[in-house]
């Protein structure tokens, strides 16, 4: 996959796509492909566009099925179906260290498109799952390796309590995802995003509900800079 | 203030109210005044009617000038202008012990009006304000005279998190008060009212925001039991 | 299924979940465990755990595919498929009077749920289902028994209007259920739960939308002070 | 005030107004008008305008201020200032009996619009104010009284829960009008108007919050059938 | 299907149910069944147990498999499936004329709910659908035959304008009903229901979204006084 | 499909439907067919019975069973799959120019259902799609060929945001679809469309959300003044 | 007034305010000014550059303080209190011609915005105010008038409805303006502007709640087409 | 202003406050004064005691009259009336580098807040206001200087747009801002809150409506790294 690029168009006109091909020049990182709402076909031509102009190419909400064909077309990339996520090319030298934290199990995958998505953009990630508050003492006893972090991402659904305690206790940046699991109130994860977007813990930003990639994302620009 | 009750008629017909004179009798406690929407003509003689066939009247949502009226006409009766709350009568024996815990200073007058509430209808009340989760320890320092207590009324605006953690670390029945303390996306306490009735820890109920009355009421009624 | 504890870990990390050992030490009754968003194979392992470490386990929201399982491995374990819950384990001994009064028949599921985690935490519960208040009377024919609890839980759906009835009747503390029946404007229950919120009579709070489980919680809690 | 009308215009136009002079042949009653959002000599010259045209005219939210001015153009005319509301002109006899219900004393404003709406349409009015559900028996002592009424008002803030007790109990008609009574979460009205939209008991329609004239109006309507 | 009651009891317990059987006593007609969340067994039993103390039974939201079920049971019964409604018993004379409009094609099964409610209770309907305000000479066209009936029944979904428009031209109460037809910012219904409450033209009430139940209720003891 | 008119009545009554036979003269273009919430056999009808008195007829929302079945009843007929668009009869002469720009690739079946409309209506249009901001750039590139359009119609669902930057660009008037095109808090198109009503560049007016049909009438409405 | 501008900076940097002076060249009018959050200083000088690089200026938003300001500061300016609108300098030729409708008295100051907007831009305006729904023949009234103008503003208030009637009357473009005008579940123009967001009738387009300026904006760039 | 602090208490109780005397240890930087809710009593003595521990004190959210006050305790402090804040102590060396932007004149208040808080805690700011896309010039114009910056504060209310736009184009970490400036639907700041969250651009990050003290917070934590 090695390539002389010497100069590259700024985008790529599919029709249904116009591919950012100077996004990498620009963000760092080249366009990730956000599946839900293309058709296969559109997915795989799009992925295939990308790959030739970059080393690496990321797709996000990835299903099973169209997980299956992308990996028959780029055989040497790698699918996560809990994160949703596939990737191929050539993988940066991880650096840094961002802490995932989730306050229940059923956060994980969300968790886990944060967590792929931020080692895949050259992050070292350590998962720290399952610590809500309902026994505070399973957090507090992380709390030295947790510090030993640049970025901390907090993930939590129901009553989105954990980055407020969390940003109580850490001097990091925190970013924040609120998730949809719960019941009830929960709202799709309106009340979790709400109680984070009103802690009373400086040093806590939000991203939008379930997205784990945006704060892989942001979390990795900031763990490398 | 000494009566020879007999025979108590169910209600008294004012016109434009109808006191509740079994209240007491079905509940435990007279019919308690919300005095907002009421013009203090009618306040002064409802609490008139009330006083001469029960021990004790209580009334809410005083502001200061009708305060000061019912002090002219019950030189016994005490006002808290912070509680907003007036009552007078023969106050029951105190027993039992409840905790009242704040997540910041601005709670403090839902929490006094819960406080007073409470000590009205005669329950002991150990007030311990300002110990948000953005310094937990605070809590945790408080953890055994806590313990001590039969209930715990936690008042919180903002994000509403501090019932989710003392849920974590109490065995007692909570009830959780939101308040419209807050800015923002603190939506007039509907964000903590959300967290609140989200939260992971078992053991919480919910009252309305700011309803530091009604806190205090089934606090009083739980003690009691 | 006797156990000789001296000592317990503070919790078990199992990586996807840290269960919470201290819990029972804590808040008087061992960690429940939320089946909805965690797999089969999660589930399993993890009432393994809990079931080790206490007298008993018990595992809410659970479907019946994971019901059959569980039944599987712990044969004197019992599941009801209508609240959805499954126990095992040494039951103590049922003290107090809980009631547990419905709206109407579609509210029972959320009933049940709530009954049997205030039985399997040692409280006698009885139903009245079926009370709604658009034929008052049949409440009120219930009225004798039901003053005979400590503590009433009041499930509905609809307008929610049953536990504001019940606070004009009942001295004792009142937790309402909204739940998600109804239809055009039920809101999936904020209808009922905003009702039950506003509520004119004295003595109430409120748990999550269709919370039967932290209904029959806190309701035992306080039954059992 | 009496008039030889041949032939009326369908409407008057005064540019800032089109007068609806056909009102009253279709409608039965001539234009009723909202003052709220209009200036002083606005009102005051549609006033004249509807009065020449017909028998009787009534302006509603008429503050203080413009009730002054209208009583000095109009001194016969009659200013209600608890309903906001200015009538003058050919009273129709009054005919059939509506009940008109408040929840609370602070409902009373909006149960005097419709109350004097009603009236002035022609319908004889009967005020059963403060029979919250807070003790049932209130209402129960007027069950009879009530019965004798071809349509039932139902005006109830907070919690709104009277318009669904008395659906239960009564066979007439019921209107139902939610107020912006209230605190913490009825959100400006919209809890009862939930709650009476969501009623379980048959017989119940509703009106926009606060709008007592609405209730009056089609009440009024439906008891002239 | 002959009775010789000489007393019936207040309401017959069957533990999920207590049926309400002076309903008609107290409302005039029995009481209705609400199906949905009731199981086909229970939805059975209810049935018949009302069926044996009144002369008719209806049950509301009856989806196809209980429809069936039902017809079985009750063979002279009567089951449409466009209105979801099943009643048997001896039906009311009809009398007086209730006109039932609807804004589209769509709104056609809410508008049947009614419509048959309402002829079951004892009233003439008379439909008129598909008049939206698109096309206004289509509501004009049929104005004389409207202006006959007592009461109108006005159902629509999308905007939810032909209330308003019919409030402006006809003098008879009229009962609104919000359906959830339509897409983009309909939200379920929620936007013709608030079109429908702020109508400018007097004379309009509502029921709740797609409550052609209620609707047809109302109306009928409207049209029957 | 020739005809020899000299007389169409304003509507034809089929019960379930009353056609406006008098659209095309009030409006410019003949009565189109919403499908959805109609039955296949109420759509073929109505088709048949708008075809009779029209050039041309136009279906919207029509799913692919349907579809099949009009392309069988009419064979000159031409049906979209991705619009959700059948139409049949004498096309107009195309005139004007409309550039319908999309944010993204999932957001062109909206576009389309723009797209087709424009044309059946006699409009010019051209297609640029995904040119979302996240490249801004990528729109620039199609600034010239956009600025020979008479009106534009920009497409855009997650953040909303093209419309605002195709604002501040171009002179010419710009209708703005909000799509449900996105997750988390896109709320079902509600976020975009508040952004769009918000913009702070003038020149923008916005249609419901997912609203293609009525973006592309009233954008060929405006194109052919 | 004259200007020999050769060449124009794109903007001007005040530092609070980067005065955008190309925006005539691309969008064919000057920056128009909205003073809402401004400082009367801020404004004063912001419209003085304005002044200088263009032959118009508008200020929108503008209270009667700082009406009075920039009336002592451009005296030939002139400023209308009800639109909050001042302008000043070289007016175009007025072309073509816009309708603009209110639904009642209390929308007139947003449609004045709307109109004074046009017609600074060069738009012919007819007003047409107090046409609302309950007395259509108002509106038809003015039918034939109507028809002479190229677009059409709508502005209303309480149901939103008058749009909907206007686009199935009229074939031209409609610019639906929503008000804040109304009571209870107005929801400060939440309420009119979903019922215009879901017309039935085509041809309408809707910018945000009581924006004036926004329609006048649009309007005359269609007219001017 | 010398210290010898050797230990330091974890917290001080006044009662009404408990003054979090770790945070500084914990966090990096001591407790923050958020001013509203609180008397100038109060305030006075939280600063005293918080400056005896710590090298420097900042309070948000201080009102005028607050400030005053202020500045007379501790004359060496400074305030800022259009940031709100009020700070004293040995300020740090400033390093790194953050730009502010805002999208117009009336966000700078809340940019301010942000830009005070990053200075005091040590950053070096600058800012560039008013750059929104309605003139996407001028934030183009800007982009060089911007690239020097390690961190973004974007600061938007109306449509909340300009975050979205600097995410396509910049590479380092966004911390966008929405601010509650706007009318119509800006929903006290909701609408810029949703357009941030749904953010096509990756890279960016929430903070609470107006809350320029978390964004300058976070920015000034993740410029130290």
């Amino acid at each position: 996959m090695k390539k002389e690029k010497i100069y590259i168009e700024p985008f790529a006109d599919m029709g249904y796509a116009k591919i950012d091909l100077h996004r990498a020049k620009r963000k760092g990182f080249p366009e990730v492909v956000f599946c839900q709402g293309k058709t296969k076909k559109q997915i795989l031509a799009i992925a295939a566009k990308i790959c030739k102009a970059n080393d690496v190419v990321m797709l996000t909400r990835v299903n099973t099925e169209v997980g299956r064909a992308l990996r028959k077309k780029f055989p040497k990339g790698r699918y996560s179906a809990e994160a949703r996520i596939f990737y191929t090319g050539r993988l940066r030298k991880k650096t840094g260290l961002i802490s995932i934290l989730t306050g229940g199990t059923a956060d994980i995958p969300v968790a886990e498109e944060a967590a792929i998505t931020a080692e895949v953009m050259g992050s070292k990630v350590q998962r720290i799952y399952d610590v809500g508050v309902a026994g505070v003492h399973r957090l507090l006893a992380f709390r030295e390796i947790i510090e030993k972090s640049r970025v901390l991402i907090v993930v939590a659904g129901m009553d989105g309590v954990l980055p407020s305690v969390a940003g109580g206790l850490f001097s990091k940046p925190i970013i924040a995802v609120p998730t949809s699991v719960g019941y009830g109130l929960n709202l799709q994860g309106i009340t979790p995003l709400l109680t984070m977007l009103n802690s009373c813990a400086p040093g806590i930003a939000v991203v939008n509900v379930d997205n784990g990639f945006g704060a892989g994302y942001i979390a990795s620009t900031i763990n490398q800079l």
